[in-house]
């Protein structure tokens, strides 16, 4: 039986994340979504908020666990017996800095493999860091975020604003 | 007849947005060049100075206007009643990423296609960020932005200096 | 009023390629929709047959209008006074292509611009050999082609098979 | 548990191959080495003679089979139960294509994912055919192929310039 | 001192040909243009005619020499004692397969290198492939070509079509 | 009898850099590295301790110089009279960004020749930032940075925690 691991910063969980991590379920015996912990960076959402939406949008698959981790995904990886890194992959410039993730991460734990899954074709165009900025310049961003997800970042605007 | 909007940061105009600017002029009965006000970057030039360069290298093309807009391109669009969005393209991470961009815009206003042109390739090099690098480690930019631009780069460095 | 040329084989067209020219429509005052007459390649259908297929399945736009051309493009550019060439991009390796054609066309009719518009990202692994392809192995090609293009190709098969 | 396919021409299987083998047999309950019969190509090995090489080379993967398809693969996909197929990626030309295909089975078999891993980096630079050419040239491809593989090219060209 | 051997099928030698020649002779003690003896491929000049085209056109440059080679291009550059191969660089499917052959060679030969070179910008969209179509639709090849070069690829055209 | 310059910020010095030194030491007659002195990055070692660990490691190269450098690099390889500039291609990314900036050097210096060196295959995914992250996040490095600048990586490390 096989766990994977599904890393990301989900700030917020778009449905290009969801699609992937949908699929995975039905591939993976048990699916971790890890949410890195990243302290430099200036998030949107907390980590808990982060992980409270995705455990509210995922409430439905049985298989699937939201965790979070710091410090190197291989070590996390092995923490959560996960022998698959799932990725998605949307874009060539996605591809080549994953690719050399994906060889980096074999070289530090060579018994993980990564996998990668091609993001539906109707969310090609999405990724949290634009669902952001649209949102932030009063654009909609409905069928891009699942419903719950949509209004938290609309909330989340408004007290930034006053 | 069909209008179009031009957008970027100008910060400043180069040999290649000339370029495309003239050909856009060419094919469309208006184009509007849309100067972006972004708070959060550090340009070289203020909004004005750069609409005051556009005025001056674009004066004697009779159907091209010089803007600014705030917010999501597709509104500039629609307030200016531009059909199409012109994009010029050098290269393949400028393809991608306008690629994501066009996808997204697309979703935001059905009515609104972006049309790419390809970059002269005497141009394909070039870059505002590039001419501004080179022009401040004292590198000879003539011939890459219109003389008058020239002149206030030099200007506009020597002024940092003092 | 600016009189677009849209090239291609057309065999057959796509939901991709009549999205493009749906699109270009919608843009251009006048579209011509030029299929290629290419001696060497072993076509499925004939250029009156694509011709039928084309005419049939834009009906409804009353500015586009099938032709044929055979030589230069630039020259069939020329002939309809079509001062744009629109190409449909997909992916990269369409894009590094056509970016090459389009700057020798520069260069042959300097006058003659081409312009690039994405495809629909729903048609993003559309092409004519891939849907033959699949439909020769047996493949279920509707929602990829249009009905009527649909039962052609199908009709098609069955004679080769006979 | 989840089974997987991995299709190819493996005319003949290299190096590359059997570590993209070794690999999924470690992930997945049970892998389906698919060849498949392409009538059209002129292939140096009979499918038989790629089959036998296979099996002689994956004769220690207790969970690895070697079968043969014709027609669609998804149809291969669901006759073997196999909810995945695995693609080797090497390069962005290879990924292109094999996002295109992905894109095009998921329509025709959506139950089937298609997930990639990364070639090795010291086998990014294979490919049967490329192994063909050297062969051919006089080249020594020891390293690159299995080492039975190895003998029976060599075996095979010399019968071709008798 | 630096010998280079710089391979292709030169059928026939273009303005981006010359481009790298020219400028290989500038860093290289010696240069050798090496003509690839292709039994497969149908060209459209002979190799004689390809050598003594590529002889008129360097014949200014002291240190290149015209040769030919058949089989693995790094026996040619042992037998030159060529240490490094030079190859140019128009865009990015060039730069994979290159890249490709590039590493293989490294296995074959491992005291070679390959150098790559950018290809002149205004030489970016031509290959020998496209102005022989180009040249064969009509169009015009001057500037792209040597003038002898266009000469007789007029002359060879002529006599294909009598 | 060429000079070669082969730049960057070796921040610290990679297995993958070390690689290209070396081959190019065996090209050309004589390589500066020159160490690029750039006051706006935060780096993890000084200029200083940078250039000892390149002295250190290319100790036994003969032909090797380390050099520092400062503003525009076809300066810096006019004063070292180097005709060539070396540099290192490990994908895609790095080829346009590289591409783009041998073409404006062009322009800056054209006397001087940007050579591109493909990065041998088991160091395609190394790169000084991803080195530094992974030491920082607890990760073993060894094999990927030549062990003088390992020891000092971990040192480094160390302080800043204290």
């Amino acid at each position: 039986m096989v766990q994977a691991i599904y890393p990301g910063s989900f700030d917020p969980v778009t449905m290009g994340h969801l699609d992937i991590i949908r699929r995975s379920a039905d591939v993976f015996e048990r699916v971790y979504v890890a949410v890195a912990i990243n302290v430099s960076k200036r998030p949107l959402f907390t980590v808990e908020q982060r992980v409270e939406m995705l455990e509210h949008v995922t409430r439905e698959y049985a298989n699937v666990e939201i965790v979070t981790f710091q410090g190197l995904l291989i070590e996390a990886a092995k923490k959560y017996q996960a022998k698959v890194i799932v990725k998605g992959l949307r874009a060539i410039s996605d591809f080549e800095y994953e690719f050399q993730m994906a060889l980096m991460n074999k070289k530090l734990g060579h018994e993980t493999e990564t996998l990668f899954m091609t993001t539906s074709s109707k969310y090609s165009f999405l990724s949290s860091s634009l669902v952001k900025e649209v949102a932030l310049l009063g654009g909609c961003i409905k069928d891009l975020v699942p419903d719950e997800v949509h209004a938290r970042i609309i909330e989340r605007i408004r007290t930034d604003l006053l």
